[in-house]
């Protein structure tokens, strides 16, 4: 079936291995007379990469996207939007370690498998370098929903985690500490917390949350495509993701309907919200919420048994810079992976109605 | 884009409303060759009809299957097949108290503003009732993949849940109680809870699991087609989900990773499953098992504030038969929609090597 | 990958065997707000269906269209439409003349080698009925495209032509005799050709040309899905067509550029229309015109050589009643399958500016 | 839609203008396991490039292809294919004399109106060098069908044509004249004609006829993707094409049932082959053969009358190196496609059986 491609109207295909000479996307659907920011597409693909704060992977990777289509003089032209991101220093490594052996819940393993044939550099397809181009594309969806406010943000890292509504937070601490969470008190015990179990050679897990200010009503597309299970596909496409809920979520399942169900008020808004902005896989116009899971990261500093292509039981320890928690840097990509479906939705919605 | 189809190579297309003539599907890529199991089928709508125990809507619906097409001499011949699923009684009935009302935490709104145009009758295409087309489907599916069992189950209805591991549980016990608990004695507690809900005309949440067995290695299409976000998608377009998680979950955030790894074994398999069965977005041969998120139904017998089409603030209070709690009907269509997910990943990995 | 579809956005699949207990559609992604024409949709059926001159098949079928879902009041909603058209007399038939032989120049051999198991009885799915559901949901894409004018006729049976230029055509005349011609003085030399044919039990092909008036500038959508290039695809699937060409078609590549260049008026309309209303895969605001080949029916009443399922070569011959040249009734056909590739492309032009 | 994929699991999709930095594409969905023989890609990309001989375009394009994922160690891994060709010498040119004015027969004025924001350097994306990324996937995927055979010849130029028929033509001739038709006496013709032709500064038009021997019984998945309507759509989403016909085509219309139909022999083939290889829309063994008719180029050395984007009304004559005909170097092209839509119905037919 070939699953590189997301979307239906404004669909991004991407390309590339971590190591391989440059990863890269098409964008096809892409509406013409868009001015393109091209820095507000860098700041993005900024808050996205390597190196940024002392938490997380000290990897270098400079990650500048050359666009080789589809935009003429600023603008888009209603083409397809090539663009390429060179990968640095993807040469002369050695990955003996990990060529004929699977990284315990990494996809190695999988991979050779179903493929029999695979570039085992550095996670090659299924690492998480391919999100860079995400990034990229919702960056561009971001400027054609311009009035559309999509803001991530990490609750939890492991135990710690923000307790209060998201309405009761300034979202401008996000990009204040490094954790990007939105509480500046909780923010200092995450990277308290990262930092320590980094020291220990190990990984944590963590949540992120993001809310949507400003949706238009009407988007979403019933029965199968409704706008929270595309969301929902997105976000559980993004690497390491457990588990995605909105609204209510897993907590809605306790409530009685009494109690859950969001009453009008005369203005056409809810009351409550615990729809998250969704009913019935439409948006409903108030703000749409979700929360996104993401499990540890899998490669760790500590010596694990796994086996190798020949089900020989060896172990291994991790090698290199990595993450000790993804969640900070994975804030943009679940922004990025949210733009794509509300812009797919909204040029979808044009044409509905007679 | 029309989001009534689910599927790439087994597609399902559904149609029809609540309360029209009929509701019905074409599944089309259907391998052929496949002897048809009627009684299978006509098995799973059997779990899902209205009217099988007393804590369940006891409005009368049959759900008869007619097929049209795509089945010769009882087999399958890859072709279409087509078929129906006639309304009953759905004539005579006065829907004058939702024709112009929007009853809370319901699509009514939602549809309006986006269409316009729409079947007011019961919920017309957002209710539930589509469903029923998706267990015809499924069912087909479970019959292509005759090595792969899939088993729903209610977890939790409210605040009672089931705290075993699934490993430990009796999945022949899920039939034997109205719940469709795997637990008999938490069943017991959860169909005495729904009864109290109802006997208030209040309704309540809950959570199914599922397992999936013998998958084989190898399904799921990265990197937008992850197995695991075509299996969300899947279920968070079922009606009232607000959220899945599989594997680890949620729960998997506040583990380190020297905890959440699964180390391999020789034989391939891995001694612990915090990965639920997936790795990297391919199934890797270990049980896949997650969980759907189910908040209470909207329809309560109690007064509520609400809207008219017109913005007038009114109170309305449900009216006819309605279910207390939708877990115990939504089992067999989450098994359903797992099948559909699973079988389109197995014929297009028929075509991933030369 | 399931070829029961067509469209991206006004999507219809169809399903059904000819000899099965109906045929049927769904129409997704039909804008809410058409006010339906059922007369405008029996009309169109009325000119497809057997029977309605002497010069066509004398079967007996109705052809009676019902509406399932996704029209309400009259009106449509958005949801997907559901029909069926119900087969009259298939039960009692004898068929084991086909069962096990198959018929030159028809499906049965290769439906047999590809999918092993095969209805028989009538040409099944490969049958020319199904195109009853194309007629269906074109008839709604015409009523949705009012402005435009799709008209086809008979333009060649046999080497009997029409030799005018369209535009000095009179389309009323087009209804006005049996074989759909536009030329009444051809139309009679035509039909008396076709009568001779038929007495002799053979058959004969014929062209059907179409002329597409009043369509806007822009539909189209380089570089795959240019107009003419879904236009010919969906002529080209339909029964019995062997050739597409549009505007200058093979004659074209005779000219010189010098010859076959449109050059434009200050009103930015061409004074020639070589290009057939189609620049670079959009629409230009000029007509666009197509000839459509139709080969001879396959089904003869003359003994011919074949072989059976076990290879045996054996004698056939055709029996019931069958069309001796198929273009009259192909006429709502090529424009329905036009109206849908039209509409389709007028939806997605919606989408493509900011 | 975004019309820049084609395929369903061997996908292409394509992006980039003429006069950009560079063209490219991504192939997704091609399987793993396939040694990539590059110089059978270069071999491919030499017979489309411009300056080849004297009878095309002297323009200097290198077009090499530099790819950068989805071949590891020389062999395929199942994931996304990305490739780039550099455009060379881009830059500096002068374009001011069709900024603003559109070229006769050209897309310059349906892009201007469609999209509003056009790259009018040298025809952007509607410039026919595109067709080089199709070249490039075509090739690929004639490596994937090693056992088949696709030969695509001109069989006509202006009214100059091969008379014979395929069978008795000597294929090994054709990359031995300019012109690439299977004749060598006819191509002597031919390429004086063109020659004289380009000296008046005029184009003329031509038919690439095209053949494939041994394809597999079963490819094609009706109703509407027949094998040969993709094949048609494939062809007609070449630059310049008019029409397409295969088997008897447009001829057969003047043919007899009795004399078309194609008796079997007892060895399943068939004694005549005017279904071109196709029955039903589904491959039968025998040589699927077909005609492609391409326009004289647009851009002619003499001056035709046009308008401006002010629809002032203005005199133009065409610049720089351009094919006098250009069905010369398409001939790869039609093999490409073909194979493109070959290699899709190769891979979606493994799936149609249990």
């Amino acid at each position: 079936m070939a699953g590189n491609t997301i979307g239906h109207i404004f669909k991004l295909t991407t390309f590339g291995e971590s190591h391989g000479p440059a990863i890269g996307g098409v964008i096809d659907g892409c509406p013409s007379g868009l001015k393109i920011d091209l820095d507000g597409i860098e700041k993005e693909m900024q808050r996205r990469k390597p190196g940024q704060s002392a938490i997380v992977t000290q990897r270098k990777e400079e990650d500048i996207v050359t666009f080789y289509s589809g935009i003429f003089e600023g603008e888009t032209t209603g083409t397809p939007i090539g663009f390429l991101i060179h990968n640095k220093d993807q040469k002369s490594k050695d990955y003996s370690h990990i060529k004929d052996t699977y990284r315990p819940s990494h996809a190695d393993f999988v991979y050779d498998k179903k493929y029999s044939k695979r570039d085992y550099r550095g996670g090659g397809r299924s690492s998480a370098r391919e999100t860079a181009c995400r990034v990229v594309a919702g960056a561009i969806a971001k400027q054609i929903l311009s009035d559309v406010k999509i803001t991530a943000f990490v609750s939890s890292v492991g135990n710690i985690k923000v307790d209060s509504h998201y309405s009761s937070l300034n979202f401008l601490e996000i990009e204040n500490n490094p954790v990007r969470c939105a509480d500046p008190i909780v923010a200092r015990k995450m990277e308290d917390h990262i930092k320590e179990i980094r020291k220990e050679g190990d990984t944590i897990g963590g949540v992120i949350s993001c809310v949507i200010e400003n949706t238009p009503i009407g988007l979403g597309e019933p029965v199968f495509d409704k706008l929270h299970a595309n969301l929902g596909k997105a976000m559980l496409s993004i690497n390491a993701v457990k588990g995605f809920e909105y609204g209510s979520g897993f907590n809605g399942t306790k409530l009685r309907g009494s109690a859950h169900n969001d009453s009008f008020d005369s203005d056409g808004k809810t009351r409550s919200n615990n729809s998250g902005g969704v009913q019935g896989g439409i948006s409903n116009g108030m703000d749409i919420y979700f929360n996104v899971a993401f499990k540890p990261v899998a490669t760790i500093m500590k010596a694990q048994q796994t086996i190798d292509s020949e089900n020989n039981v060896v172990e291994m320890k991790g090698k290199g810079r990595h993450d000790p928690c993804v969640v900070p840097r994975a804030v943009p990509i679940v922004e990025a992976m949210a733009a794509l479906v509300l812009v797919d939705f909204y040029l979808i919605n044009k044409t509905i109605k007679i």
